[in-house]
């Protein structure tokens, strides 16, 4: 459970790596849709949570590293105000919540950082992904924002390993992903627009007053990574993907990837590739333990897809070779996953050089292996999505087969025949052990025979 | 129906207004939740979508005032990118179904920008609301924006009017308005909790490929005017102050209130405040025609329910004389509506002087009034709200009492019997006509008896 100490005994682990200066954490402003004053929902920056632990716009903390003090930075409503937002707790009290005692006026922030400044101490701060932030940072500093490589590095350090009560947050997460992914199964049947089931889906995170880790995908379109579009009529040869998460109220995610049969079975062909794509995540993900590089399960799972792919002779040669040519990145283009937890790309905003990868290991440039986002060695706490697919993108095949690329290995008339096959992935969300691996959450249906008996049922 | 010749129109509505210079629509950027990748649902710019109707991330226009033409910046996918999003059409294909021929690549706009900045051309742009583009127009301006009086009253003066094809749209959301508003009737029975209510809305909403033109509101505290949290449950004796709109595809809005009956059945005291109130919003629509001053229809409905409320015995002495006082400013803090198009405050971000006041008509700032976002005179094609509420605000009434305020018009004795009575709001969307007014959409249930029936049915 979440107490007020949770959150003191986080920011003593960010002062136990720190020694001089200020640590500035800014929490997120309101965003407008087609106006100031018309707003998304509110998105709490997810360090200032982790670190502050509250949840409203125009918040700012100041951590003195030397006085290993905590300053919180707001707004009390005032009698004018309150008719629109109703009453509120006083800042203090809020403050009190999450352990911290000490609290000042927004207004004041500005002078307490130009008086740092002027002492020549140095502020740290994060990079900046809103641009209110920024502008926020520019008037602040009186420069361009500087992030801190030290403040980074020891936040990345504390939020990549999950502590009991975060891991139990996930997993509440992925008790509503459970409902909405054996619910999506069983709306999806051929008439249906994609849109139809998306709003049924997110009704129901709603009414639970929970929310979506992410924009959900849920396409017939598969093999479209980051589809955003929800208009398709659903036909009863289609597959649909569908890629959706669940935050809730603390902002913990879960973050899982199904593939439906619309006519509620699959066709043999696709049997075939769904088999191929289901095995490699598996095997990816027994190879989880301590000490493992990432990368080398994205290898794996390439591996196991390439050897699939050849089994069905759009692939031929030798699989390692093909492998080590990259030829699996005509069909996997994207990475094997990413860190979880308070973001579902996990502190993607921090730089994925300190997240994902390491002062002597650096992402791999090339076509397919940069879009991995975690290489690193995996250790004790961390949450990491496996979420390897097979993708048939009729223009990148067009492309690679004009330049008669990796023809040593690429069955490319075989291939003709899967050009409009679509897309099939599968996601789940695994939690490191100090022995190897845990799933995360109650299994949510992927074999054929258990998808099937959902879809059917 | 819109076509291309709708926006080439609208444009050449423009330059028969302006003269000299560049003028630069900046679209919206997409809004980043938690990280930059991770975003809110896109909603472009209600301005750029009036005069170049391209519904996408990054987009900018250039129109030249003296050669009248139009350009359109922005960005085609390539081959890596397509991976991620699907195939797309070309920007100039886009472009061509807003009767645009001149696109170019948006890395070309500084240039264009600078170039003309260096002939000494006028650069016209609108108040920035996105931080983004306050960062954009800073890089390409040099300096902080200074929004173009001519060109925000050249815009206000196209976007008051709404053309057929603009109501029609208005009348789709509101359609769908009818929908959410009576379900929701149905659904708000004691013991649903709020949030479950409004999560199936918002699915609703969502299956028709329809958005919100704005945070629902649907509270048992409708004193609390923007109340942004569906956390209560509904008991027999609440009534829940549902406040909605839906947006179409192309961005109109709707904006409805409606007050329900958690038990299915209003009780006398409740009764008794909902006609005051239904019949101050009635007056008020009934009394709409060109040339009629907005805040004379709000004075006109504060007066309706001050002499209800004398009625009830909440309040004495001459009705006229205490709205002189402004007594009804503690049961109606807000303003009787304002104006509604592709936003559901329309226009509000260029400035609630051009779009509600004039040059000689400003706001009144005293409490109350200085919420009203419209006082000007009514003219045919204008589309209004008129959203008259009564809300016993019990900070508020114990701020007046304790200051012994205008204890000539206010008993405060019997008002107590009322302190945690909650609010009732009415409101509906009105367009002006050349002979008075004509409410828009199919009428949604008001009386008494139409939605104690809905709501029992």
């Amino acid at each position: 459970m979440f107490t007020p100490e949770t959150y003191g005994q986080r920011r003593e682990g960010l002062f136990d790596q720190l020694s001089r200066g200020l640590v500035l954490l800014l929490g997120n402003h309101d965003s407008p849709m087609n106006y100031a004053a018309n707003i998304f929902p509110f998105r709490q920056d997810s360090t200032f949570l982790y670190y502050v632990g509250l949840d409203e716009p125009g918040l700012a903390a100041v951590l003195d590293l030397e006085a290993r003090s905590t300053c919180v930075f707001g707004h009390d409503v005032t009698v004018e105000e309150l008719i629109w937002t109703g009453p509120q707790p006083l800042l203090k009290d809020k403050a009190a919540r999450v352990d911290v005692t000490d609290t000042a006026p927004i207004e004041d922030l500005d002078r307490v950082i130009r008086k740092a400044v002027a002492a020549g101490r140095e502020i740290h701060v994060l990079p900046p992904y809103q641009a209110q932030n920024r502008l926020v940072l520019q008037a602040l500093l009186g420069a361009e924002p500087d992030p801190s490589d030290p403040l980074i590095r020891a936040v990345v350090a504390q939020r990549s390993v999950k502590s009991p009560e975060e891991i139990e947050e996930i997993e509440t997460a992925l008790s509503m992903s459970y409902l909405t992914h054996t619910t999506a199964m069983q709306l999806a049947r051929p008439g249906k627009v994609e849109r139809e089931v998306v709003g049924y889906l997110e009704g129901m995170v709603k009414s639970q007053g929970l929310g979506l880790s992410f924009p959900t995908i849920f396409s017939v379109h598969g093999e479209i990574l980051h589809n955003p579009t929800h208009d398709n009529t659903l036909q009863a040869q289609d597959m649909v993907v569908h890629d959706s998460g669940v935050e809730t109220r603390l902002h913990y995610a879960s973050d899982i990837t199904r593939t439906i049969p619309v006519s509620g079975r699959f066709t043999a062909k696709q049997r075939e590739v769904y088999e191929i794509v289901l095995n490699a995540q598996e095997r990816a993900i027994e190879a989880i333990a301590p000490g493992v590089e990432f990368r080398s399960l994205h290898r794996l799972a390439a591996t196991e897809l390439v050897s699939g792919l050849k089994a069905l002779g759009i692939l031929k040669g030798d699989v390692e070779e093909a492998v080590a040519a990259d030829v699996h990145t005509l069909f996997f283009q994207c990475g094997l996953g990413h860190m979880m937890g308070l973001d579902v790309h996990d502190m993607e905003n921090l730089g994925e050089q300190y997240v994902g990868y390491t002062d002597t290991l650096k992402r791999n440039p090339a076509f397919g292996w940069c879009s991995l986002r975690l290489g690193k060695a995996l250790a004790p706490g961390y949450v990491v999505t496996v979420e390897p697919g097979i993708y048939f993108i009729p223009e990148l095949i067009d492309q690679w087969r004009s330049e008669n690329k990796l023809t040593q290995f690429v069955n490319y008339e075989a291939l003709e025949a899967y050009r409009h096959f679509g897309g099939i992935r599968f996601e789940d969300d695994i939690l490191v052990t100090a022995q190897g691996y845990r799933l995360l959450g109650q299994p949510i249906p992927k074999s054929l025979a258990d998808v099937e008996q959902i879809c059917t049922g």
